[in-house]
């Protein structure tokens, strides 16, 4: 992926204090070289759903090759940090480099499931932990985002197209950019955001907005009125064709030419002379039907007669699935009556406020939408705004860690771990299969006993037609391991993983729970440690 | 605000495709130059509220100060916009600056309401339009995060500390930077985000993790026991005086020592041999009452025999009100026995997933927190994701323009308009009245009729005992008109403006609504545009 990145914000200094006060711990108690591991997982699917596509990838690893504190970074810890640490910490942290830690992980654009770590981080405690906070941040939004786009994908037929349109509702300039780039990845079409466009190489999107509608009041306002011919270059008294248009769509739909706002159709005029092959216009600034729809109509048929086509119309309030359907109806009256059959599938565009329900409420009414356009409820991710990952110590000094808790669900599965997946032979997914890293691989053809983390009798046998690794080693020896794909190839692998998921795990309404399971031996080895761990309580 | 910027990505192609199309077509008509008001607001308060504070005026002017596309920029447009578009506008968009534009807005920091225009945005409508999207998204977030972070602290009493902690759940980096910068300007104490404390010289909190208390397993992992005393620089032997402690913790409660874990002990002498005047202890990795605070209280004491005071611990999971007034209640049975009375106000931290909600329950069922670490429902708003701000047409050539809507919260109030605010006696906000922009200004104690926009028989007379016009020209002939207030500055302005609010409107529960009326003349004028505006029907 050989593109500029942005995010500049993104360096060591990136991070939550705690971490940098626990580097100083290790360090002042000459633990810092011990080995450990840590897991990236989280607990819960987003939004309801049973699954997560996994991303953020690409940034964690440009972040820990550029791992570098600069000197200004040091001297604001010196200062702020508290009087009487040691000196030498500081300079040892201006050599800190992450050449000695390894990242195994999940390969971008996967669908992932709780409680399987995505990175698994092994190195010197002291600097798997110093990076926590950002390798957090990097995976959290982009998962979390990407997910939400397959969902509203999911959410229609697969022949809807989708345009991301939430920069301006997003948490600030790079929580726009992380928008854009990550629900490109989850199956989005476009987006508005024109940096992301050039960073990122997503196609750009858009026309025009309601004030450009209101800054015309009449047609006396416009200054050019002509269009030259798109074949013959001979120029056509455009503005006047419009006005000629207006009246035989009006008498075509039985409406009136009075109701139509001329302060519209001159706007519909002027911007169809700026972009006589890309003419796609907002109707609803003053009322879709008695005005915008005809206006539009009347610049599309001009158009035609200077051999170009309208690309559609964009609805922007108002019931969009009664709305669309009339106005599609409207389309093929007009394609039957001008003899000009494309109108009738003249692109209908619908945006505002749409969400995941609102979506499925359109599929359910049905509707004549062709594509989507998606802001703010995409970006902010309204229905679950925060995935939440985690990042705990399972290993140190070859010794498994655990995180006891009340609440088994959150308790941490200790110890380094491998995970596989399970197909059958329609290439579907069966379950994943986390073992302990000293276990032989599962084999496919071999029946395997799967057992649930946390119930004792929830238990099957599993005979896979193919296994896959999940893990690749991404990070070691100070370098990235492994040739990263394009973000047109994280999209369309992503894409092709959703498909090895049954239907019944990826519908919105009750889907059923994928499972993770866990080898016998990881399951012993982790019920052992537990109990182990938990002092025997005193009734007294 | 002397501060380095790291907001690269705030640049003029961070915006919507349709501006530029919409650039491009202003310029083809010949439109460009047509001078243009645009009104910057919001139509609803968020989280159920009554106010909002205005934030991100700063980073508006800084990006309108630096407003210039690259040739880069330009060479992009140029190969992704339509190939027939006219070469002599991308060599004119090389040119653009915000020389020729005026930027009046309400002071960053104040409290302010639907419908009054934050900006007001004048000048030609081709750059009026161009800076839309980037001036949503500047404001937009920073104004909805930092009226989060009013209503956090106003929903426990005022002597409460808040940490913003919010980093790992943000909208990737940058989310997070703005988050910690404006729940700071909010009210919030400090951040855990070390990045925000150097950009923008807010206070940096945090301790340590679960993950440094599950490195230790045992006392025999400790490299270094001792600790040189405070005042005298004599060598205690640290770790063998926690252990007798820890005795004498268990006896005064009556529990026993056994029950403790061991690492977690070795944990948090290690730590306190590190920061021994900043220890602060995470006490639930195991079991909060049976292990982490025995053995916090041990280390607290033998910290004491060394002449330093611990600070307090931190509790980061279970049913925070009983674990912390159970806490209070043992510092306070410590404090009478080991005779050191600051044990019992030694602090208490609390994080765990807190929302709006969870602190109005807290309040409650009464609690001993003393500081509260905010993370997810903080930076992503949970309540109310997006601040719904949106930039309307308002005025072009000395003409007003409306956007009409059938819901009449969604129609524009037309023109240029000032802003005041009435104040009683007691400096308290009676009401906010717009006016036409050649309307006289409203003067104290005059008796001023106020008018509800949108309801004919709305209306009161008010009589202000002082009268604050809202307006201050920022940006005017290519410069930032006003020396800008430091972040301090502006907390310290936020802070006192919340208060100049009446109680019943800053109410988490059904807050009286505040008024935003306008005059008798704004009135008139906007209701004959409307009437002007929308055809009559016709019923056939």
């Amino acid at each position: 992926m050989e593109m500029e990145s942005h995010l500049n914000a993104v360096q060591p200094l990136l991070t939550d204090l705690y971490q940098i006060s626990m580097a100083y711990a290790y360090w002042k108690s000459g633990k810092n070289q011990e080995e450990a591991t840590f897991d990236l997982f989280f607990r819960k699917n987003p939004f309801g759903g049973e699954y997560t596509l996994f991303a953020g990838l690409e940034d964690c690893l440009k972040f820990i090759e550029n791992y570098k504190f600069h000197t200004s970074d040091v001297d604001y810890l010196r200062k702020t940090m508290p009087a009487y640490m040691e000196k030498e910490f500081f300079d040892f942290m201006l050599t800190i480099d992450m050449n000695d830690v390894k990242i195994y992980a999940i390969p971008e654009g996967s669908v992932v499931f709780p409680h399987t770590p995505l990175l698994r981080v092994e190195g010197p405690i002291l600097k798997a932990q110093l990076i926590e906070t950002t390798l957090l941040t990097l995976v959290n939004y982009a998962s979390l985002v990407a997910t939400n786009a397959v969902r509203f994908r999911a959410a229609t037929g697969q022949n809807k197209i989708f345009h991301e349109f939430g920069l301006r509702r997003a948490q600030g300039p790079d929580g726009g950019l992380s928008a854009s780039k990550y629900s490109y990845i989850g199956g989005f079409n476009g987006t508005s955001n024109v940096l992301a466009g050039k960073l990122y190489g997503i196609p750009i999107r858009g026309t025009h907005a309601h004030a450009y509608v209101s800054s015309y009041r009449s047609l006396d306002e416009l200054k050019f009125r002509d269009l030259p011919d798109r074949i013959s270059s001979e120029i056509h008294p455009f503005s006047q064709l419009c006005v000629t248009y207006l009246d035989k769509v009006c008498s075509t739909l039985g409406s009136s030419a009075l109701q139509t706002h001329k302060g519209e159709l001159a706007a519909f005029i002027s911007y169809a002379i700026a972009f006589p092959s890309d003419f796609l216009a907002l109707v609803d600034t003053y009322d879709v039907l008695k005005s915008g729809l005809p206006n539009f109509l009347a610049v599309a048929l001009a158009l035609h007669e200077c051999n170009y086509k309208a690309i559609g119309l964009r609805l922007d309030s108002g019931d969009l699935a009664y709305l669309s359907s009339k106005v599609r109806l409207i389309f093929i009256k007009i394609a039957q009556n001008f003899n000009l059959p494309y109108i009738e599938h003249l692109n209908i565009v619908a945006s505002n406020d749409i969400n995941e329900d609102t979506l499925n409420s359109l599929e359910n009414q049905g509707h004549s939408i062709d594509t989507f356009g998606i802001g703010t409820h995409l970006v902010t991710c309204q229905k679950q705004p925060a995935l939440g990952c985690v990042y705990k110590l399972v290993e140190l000094d070859s010794e498994p860690r655990i995180k006891l808790s009340q609440d088994i669900e959150k308790v941490t599965i200790p110890g380094r771990k491998n995970l596989y997946r399970f197909f059958n032979g329609n290439g579907e997914a069966l379950c994943d299969f986390m073992t302990h890293i000293d276990e032989p691989a599962p084999k496919a053809g071999e029946r395997i006993l799967c057992r649930h983390p946390f119930g004792e009798t929830k238990r099957a046998n599993v005979t896979p037609t193919s296994v896959r690794c999940m893990y690749t080693l991404y990070w070691a020896n100070g370098r990235i391991q492994e040739t990263l794909p394009t973000w047109e190839e994280v999209r369309t692998y992503a894409l092709g993983q959703i498909e090895t998921l049954r239907k019944d795990h990826r519908r919105n309404l009750n889907p059923t729970p994928y499972k993770v399971a866990v080898s016998n031996r990881l399951y012993e080895y982790l019920h052992q440690l537990w109990m182990r761990s938990i002092p025997i309580g005193e009734i007294s």
